[in-house]
């Protein structure tokens, strides 16, 4: 007799540095997790053993454990090919056949998709986007990710790279992006990159006295401009009051695209509170149509940062 | 014996002066068609008399045909509410019941979209995006609308206002769109109206000669500056320039979201033809992430604008 509440998924979240996985069951809780780390393997074939030598003695051990599937994200993870596509921050080059190797490797059907994309699908079966048809997922990061849902579905776009809205332009001229030559993109500014570039432009603009000089200029970071935004430090709050005014502008073009019940943040970034989402929240509205005013929640991710990724991807198997 | 190729529909599109309508075949093609004076009707009774007015003894007259339903295009048109809420460019004020009244009055099912969006069911149905799951329809007239396409299903939004794309913000503090209040919205640049106001902007900034100087300012429009362009006039060529620009950026932006197949472009403002459209697609190429470049087709729709309106309103009902 099968039992479905033995189901379980493995969820596998490849990041530039650290992957995490998990074994994880049919409401949402990991009873497994470890991780490794990604830059340590120079091929994907000596990446996916070690992630084999790790997960298969667990799934040997347990009893009445049956795994249905492995879900994976990774940055440009594309959900039709299962295939990583000359990602930045990754050793693997040009176009890796991920979920092809993982499957083989396995046994069980493994499905990838970008990193963002899988936390979006684990904020909708397990977080703040529960019963949510149609909802955007920000990440803000070292970068910054997104995941879309209309009409109750995962955008993915006609080549399964829709959500690259980091990627859009936010200020015509702007700000040069590094690694991918855009000049003013979101996520030249309103990633945790962004904030340490703009604090440093704003202390080389003036002479005005701030505790960020103290620190010199090539260790500041954005937990160092947050800290001294806290402590009611001018500079550091005009840091973060320029970001949300960016991010709000943004955050309101795309509510003209899909028109979302709500707007999900998460990542490093969302730690700085209402000193970042206060600017946020009244730029979106100022730059909002009328009839969108008031009527789109704007509200943090309800999963754990260090869950969301491995249940992200292990949502893409249920 | 019902025979199903005797289905049919009521298309009708209600713009600002007039309403067009027509009764369509399962193969898209308008077997009686005309038009009334929406303007001429203080209340929406009055509007919906005159139109039952005009078609109910066409119906009446035709042998063999069996209306299976009415589809209706409005400005602020929602699908899910069937209502035309606050639409700025109409006589009828606050919340009309559109769907519902048409409905009562020809006993027949109604459904309500906005134009923009009935325009982009019309293209999937019968025009440049047959086949398509992914696209965006971008509606260059008076104003700019859009419609969008992801998965295969129109993105209607939370609410069924999702598809403002011209209301997305292009240049941060940029021109004041008077309708909004918005600051620097696609809408006041790449709109006929953004047009003219550019070339005013262009022609008083500076004394150089140009043929549109021979046109009082008050009467200027995008079809004279239009004119000049194709004649050669350097700063009518440079209003182009300048409106392509912004255009391609924001449909560059618009392809971090859907990562959409095609983009198709429709509306009077299209009849510019390689003057608009080459500093479009240079535009949108150059702020375009590298994995999307040279993948995303940017076409003219293959509607003619007199039946596009009609077939896009009619097609909701299949």
């Amino acid at each position: 007799m099968m039992d479905i509440s033995n189901d379980h998924a493995i969820g596998i979240d490849i990041g530039g540095t650290n992957t995490k996985y998990g074994i994880v069951n049919h409401r949402g809780q990991i009873i497994f997790e470890g991780s490794i780390k990604t830059d340590q393997y120079p091929t994907i074939d000596e990446f996916i053993d070690a992630l084999y030598g790790k997960l298969q003695p667990e799934i040997d051990a347990m009893k009445d454990v049956n795994i249905v599937g492995i879900g994976l994200g990774a940055p440009n993870g594309n959900f039709y090919t299962g295939t990583i596509d000359y990602a930045p921050n990754l050793r693997w080059k040009g176009i890796v056949p991920l979920a092809q190797l993982v499957t083989e490797k396995f046994g069980i059907t493994a499905k990838l998709t970008n990193d963002a994309n899988a936390a979006a699908v684990g904020e909708m079966m397990y977080g703040a986007a529960r019963g949510m048809k149609d909802f955007i997922m920000i990440t803000l990061g070292t970068g910054v990710g997104s995941g879309i849902f209309a009409n109750g579905e995962l955008v993915l776009g006609h080549d399964g790279f829709a959500g690259e809205l980091g990627h859009s332009i936010v200020i015509p001229g702007g700000r040069l992006h590094p690694h991918t030559g855009l000049y003013g993109s979101l996520e030249s500014y309103a990633s945790a990159t962004g904030v340490t570039v703009t604090a440093k432009e704003f202390l080389s603009g003036t002479a005005e006295a701030s505790i960020l000089r103290e620190t010199p200029t090539d260790d500041l970071n954005s937990k160092i401009v947050f800290d001294a935004a806290i402590a009611g430090d001018a500079i550091a709050m005009k840091v973060f009051e320029f970001t949300g005014n960016i991010l709000g502008m943004a955050l309101a073009n795309f509510v003209t695209f899909s028109s979302p019940q709500a707007i999900i943040l998460f990542g490093g970034l969302t730690k700085a509170g209402d000193i970042l989402m206060k600017p946020v929240k009244d730029s979106m509205e100022r730059n909002l149509l009328p009839i969108f005013r008031n009527k789109i929640q704007l509200i943090f991710s309800e999963l754990k940062e260090s869950d969301a990724a491995i249940l992200g991807a292990s949502a893409l198997v249920w």
